[in-house]
């Protein structure tokens, strides 16, 4: 059935145009055939008409377009709904018994399916907050920090508190300055308007960046504290109809979260670069470069309101004011407030449930699929919507390996605990089993939020775009009937909530879908950024306006995020179809091309920008490097092509071409790591304190801070970065027959790169 | 003395760097060498080295300085604010007794500048209220339409009255339906969304728009009746601190207004197309197409809060959400409210103020200076600004004959009555002296608004963007110290207000100021669009929040548009720079390249539109007469630049020129008029219902219509104008000597023309 979805029909798109054209489309008799409740893939009427599948010879694809129809439609979304009420019963906090209990379930369900499953514990250090109080003590006093409306007739301090992870423990009492998004450029604004926030406290919105990063900035600029809010304009009743009455954040949500620098190196504080064992090597607490030194507190507009209405000083720059009815000021005061935390940092065990579907031809081979169940209060879309879809994964894996169809290379279903606080059970586990995972993993799909709406987003390195994209084609959208790439396409620019968690700059083709750059946020960041296994990270994205608050709810899944759960199955469908081509593709179905395509577009950025002339090195040899990648990289992709169209090659010949496409992703990698934060060895990605995904990392930071000697260094690293990859690229083309000339043109298999995409950064926590 | 001006430092320019650009060359020393405080034009230190004035001859210069030098220090302060405090006592409404007092000062002052003057009165159709009554009947009753706070102790009627002007009587209970800022496309979007207005009343928001062109989009659609509201995104808190803390408006201001389709025939309704005389020919009100049929309302958001929130149906569409604490819905109801108005159409007389000061040497060619003084309250910024401007720019020029000075041509001071009503006054003059002003007008300078603050935006026809960038040169801009060009270039984007009355599409070269189109609005509109006389509109604007309503007062305009008067004084300097080079000049001061390159890109602007295609007639025709145009333009100009350099030529050759300028506007008009509004008769410029000025009405309308006959026709049409007016500026450039051959370059006189200046109304009332 489709969703009657109230919150869709209240929030119509933005773009009429679009909106009709999908609604068309979805019309139009013929458009899905087949049963359109079945959400089955399309079926190729004719073997011999199917364009086949990336990766495949010609004479796999039978099998695996029959593995692949058995595969969508197994997933049950009456299943998903018994997952997400179970799994949301209680809050869930990282490190405490409700957590475990979630986590014991994970692991039953893992064993029913059939999976090989252990759990896989690390003591870590967790910052709790005991108590956080705020108080206005002038002009007017007022108790703030209020527990949210629907946690007043409860006692439980994990519905009541609102906190920030890792805040210190502090009691200050200063003047509020407003501080906008807390971005650097906000902070160097109030120093040009005389209302720095040295010594004060700063009032800081969220959204547009990651609550770290603005905390980071607060800290530097020597603030005395932090109080984080949600501005009606972000993700309140100035985007739309609020809970009950629709998906946006009530006057009381708070956004829970933590505020740590885990983009300086990510997991536990105390074990930064090893995974942490019972007995072993720790730093001290002040030792940690990741920890917060100022108390910090989220709180609601509803109580930030006071605050707001007590600034005097100039009134804010042009986009500073936010939604509320009154004129926003930056102070500094008069309005003046006490903020107390206690904190209590405890080293407590935390579990990873992993279960192991073994590869029948290629055992030795792995795909990770990844996802975390620790949320702030009851996470029904972050995580439990990840975690009920991996779940209903595992079943229809199971089901399938029951049938006699398991996948030739093995699936590894990784769901971890802690992501919430510093990223944590994946950064163990990625650390803990570093040799393995470096020798093994084909490729690391995650996924956080599956289903908070209708609307697919990606991120991926850009080797795995064509993956994705085709995978998509074969998928019905429940709410279109469409398949998912044509809708995908079709509502890319009509949804209302767009910007919210991402600050996308990128702009794609007419005809493709957009593709976020990766940038941190989740558990692929260990695998992608530290281990260099090709990552990308799925989600269905909606107006999901009670992110990190009590109303993210199983009733407000069921009533907005995503009625029917028709979304949490169709994500299931998706990240099951990449998973099992990943697994049984003949030749690992990467797509060279695009990745040094886009990576030129990144150093055109740099030059473009061109802040401190003279910092830019000289970049001829790692253009002339550039150039050897594509030619090997059109090359490779040329011949990937071609063997689809083939008899499968000798099995000698595909074991040397996935070993070499194996090895790809780890060739850039830095040894030493990015200068100042050497965990992240990734030389094209990392992740950034502001808003967005951080590409070229090395080599950008080095021009930016003015370093022209450690500029050229780093324009060298990559250099070599490059042509080792490219060294791979030959290596996997040279295992595979030389493809037959051909002319490109607008079917070429290779345009599905888009043309400009750009920074945008996914963080779902 | 330089402003304190709190209302600008408590609204920071939006971009910091312009801001900081700005501060710094203002505070550079010897940016301003000479007296900082008088406003005088930088004298030209060297004769030899003075850069000449456009128009004038090597021996006309140093004679015009002189007068220039004197007109610039004339303007003082403190009279300007004397006039503004005594014409901005009492509430004065076209045909009251106190608007009759208004024009007798005028006249008086006029009278004492030594200006030969006298009151025109015309006998006009005028539509009061008596009564405006709003009441919400459902679901929760709420007497609406409340007086503004300032006016709750008064029983002056004008003072409590919140009205439309020709709105109809009527007595309508209704379910409302929220319109957004009550376009065309709104309309569409709400019937898109199934809440169409048909039979309902339209609640619709101020600006990006004339009301009178929402009213016309709300009466075709069927809808009962209007409500139109200021929302404080638009012009409250939202943009920032409210009366009597800041310059923008409270919650309960109300913008009246008239709400009529005068921009199909402008003036008295029952006289369309000739002058009202006692006793004259007239129509019957029902046989007018500009009076509106539904009644219509204006109330403040507190009021317009009260619907808001009891309105259901569909959220809005992005890009509709005001600034009020609620997620706005479109309706229909359940709001459900009486709407009773009790209008009282009269027949009044209105009385326009001419005062002319005779040229000495061609009393036969006149420079009309226009404003208005009647107001919808107290008007102090909306007209007396402007009439407090013009009385002292009569005093000036007064004692400038006394001083021996008097002008080369007539200046014709007009200032006008019930401009706020229909145009009224204006227009009715214009009509009335159509054939002397065919023969003898050299251009229309208005001024309407002249300081809501200090940001300079003209509007003008092609042809005199050069004379007004030049004459800005010459005056000092009060704020910065600079030049006011350079002030207006550096402060062109870093305005908060913009886009509050213009939606100003168009983009300038970076070294240069913005003009928008001339659109309507305001006085200049029978000059130019009648009668083919180049116009141009003037004023310095500002964060201007509280227009039309009670609080635009001089208490307001003394704290917040202009402390000090300076941009009063300002406003002075540059009208009569403009006027007395207009006045002076040896060669009428036009440039004539900027027209055909402007019309050449309003050309390619609708066949890029191409929204009927088979619609747009073969433009070849017309493409070549604007390419014989553009080179009878080049040659033009370029001997009026030699004429510069070198003696005044024989006074028979001048005059053959000018006589061959003054006739070039008037080629441009049709004779039969716009098709569908035949008293507009500009073929380049027309207003428009929406929010846009309009260029090449007659073509892009029929085009638009998929009208392809008369699309034809119009081309044809405007070709035959284009042809005549290269004709008239090969006429005048015979009479001149030959220009030597030069290089065009960067110091080319004639770069001054914007490269992409597009659409922009201004609108005043």
């Amino acid at each position: 059935m489709r969703p009657s979805a109230p919150a869709r029909a209240r929030h119509p798109p933005r773009r009429a145009a679009a909106a009709a054209a999908l609604l068309a489309l979805a019309a139009a008799p013929g458009a899905w055939p087949e049963d359109r409740e079945a959400g089955v893939a399309r079926p190729a009427a004719d073997p011999a008409r199917d364009p086949g599948i990336h990766g495949f010879c010609r004479d796999s694809l039978a099998r695996q377009r029959e593995i692949e129809t058995l595969l969508l439609a197994l997933p049950d979304p009456e299943r998903l709904r018994t997952h997400s009420r179970i799994l949301t019963r209680k809050p869930h906090v990282a490190g405490t018994p409700e957590n475990d209990e979630v986590a014991r379930y994970i692991r039953d369900r893992f064993r029913e399916a059939g999976l090989k499953t252990e759990i896989r514990s690390y003591p870590v250090y967790l910052g709790y907050v005991k108590e956080a109080e705020l108080e206005q003590v002038e002009p007017v006093a007022a108790r703030l920090a209020g527990p949210e409306d629907e946690a007043r007739g409860s006692d439980d301090p994990w519905l009541r508190l609102n906190w920030n992870a890792y805040s210190p423990s502090g009691d200050v009492t200063r003047e509020v300055v407003y501080a906008n998004y807390g971005r650097a450029e906000d902070f160097d604004a109030l120093d040009a308007l005389g209302a720095p926030v040295k010594g004060r406290i700063a009032l800081v919105r969220y959204f547009r960046g990651y609550r770290g990063g603005k905390a980071l900035q607060a800290e530097r600029r020597g603030a005395a504290g932090i109080i984080f809010y949600s501005d009606p304009a972000d993700d309140g009743y100035v985007r739309g109809d609020v809970w009950p009455d629709g998906p946006w954040g009530p006057e009381s949500h708070v956004q829970r979260g933590a505020a740590v620098f885990d983009f300086l190196v990510p997991g536990d504080p105390l074990t930064p670069g090893w995974p942490s064992r019972p007995g072993g090597r720790r730093i001290r607490p002040e030792e940690s470069e990741i920890l917060p030194r100022i108390p910090s507190i989220p709180i609601s507009w509803r109580d930030a309101r006071v605050i707001l209405e007590h600034l005097g000083g100039p009134a804010v720059p042009e986009g500073w004011q936010g939604g509320l009815p009154l004129t926003y000021h930056v102070g500094p005061g008069p309005s003046r407030v006490r903020l107390r935390i206690a904190a209590s940092f405890e080293t407590r065990p935390i579990h990873n449930v992993v279960g192991v579907l073994r590869g029948r031809e290629e055992p030795g081979r792995q795909v990770l699929l990844t996802n975390h169940h620790d949320a702030w209060v009851y996470g029904a879309v972050d995580p439990v919507s990840g975690t009920a879809a991996m779940l209903e994964l595992a079943r229809a894996a199971g089901e399938l390996a029951r049938r006699g169809l398991p996948p030739r290379r093995t699936l590894v279903f990784v769901n971890v605990d802690a992501e919430e606080m510093t990223l944590t059970g994946s950064t163990e586990w990625g650390e803990q089993n570093r040799e393995a995972l470096t020798e093994r993993a084909v490729a690391c799909l995650n996924v956080d939020s599956a289903a908070s709406g209708g609307s697919f987003q990606p991120a991926a390195v850009p080797s795995l775009r064509r993956l994705i994209s085709e995978a998509l084609r074969d998928v019905r959208d429940p709410r279109t009937g469409l398949d998912l790439r044509a809708a995908t396409v079709l509502a890319r620019d009509a949804e209302r909530f767009r910007t919210l968690y991402n600050e996308a700059t990128e702009t794609a083709r007419a005809d493709d879908i957009r593709f976020d750059i990766p940038g941190s946020g989740s558990d692929y960041t260990v695998f992608l950024n530290h281990l260099g296994i090709p990552a990308a990270d799925l989600g269905f994205e909606g107006a999901y306006g009670v992110y990190h608050s009590i109303y993210d709810s199983h009733e407000w899944v069921a009533r907005f995020g995503d009625p029917g759960f028709l979304y949490h199955a169709t994500a299931v469908r998706v990240w099951g179809l990449l998973a099992y081509r990943l697994a049984n593709a003949d030749i690992l179905p990467f797509e060279e091309s695009p990745y040094p395509s886009d990576v030129l577009r990144y150093l055109a950025e740099i030059e473009a920008q061109g802040r401190r002339p003279g910092a830019v090195p000289d970049l001829a040899d790692l253009k002339a490097a550039l150039g050897e990648w594509a030619a090997a990289a059109a090359d490779l992709d040329a011949r990937i092509d071609a063997a689809a169209a083939s008899p499968r090659p000798p099995a000698r010949r595909l074991r040397a071409a996935n070993a070499a496409l194996l090895a790809a992703e780890r060739a850039l990698l830095s040894r030493p790591g990015l200068p100042g934060r050497p965990w992240f060895r990734h030389l094209i990605y990392a992740p950034y304190p502001s808003y967005a995904a951080e590409t070229l990392p090395g080599l950008r930071e080095a021009i930016d801070e003015g370093d022209a000697a450690r500029a050229r260094a780093q324009a060298a690293a990559l250099g070599a970065a490059i042509r080792a990859r490219a060294a791979t690229a030959r290596r996997a083309a040279a295992a595979l027959p030389a493809a037959p000339p051909r002319p490109a043109g607008p079917g070429d298999s290779r345009s599905i790169v888009p043309t400009a995409p750009a920074a945008g950064e996914r963080d779902s926590r």
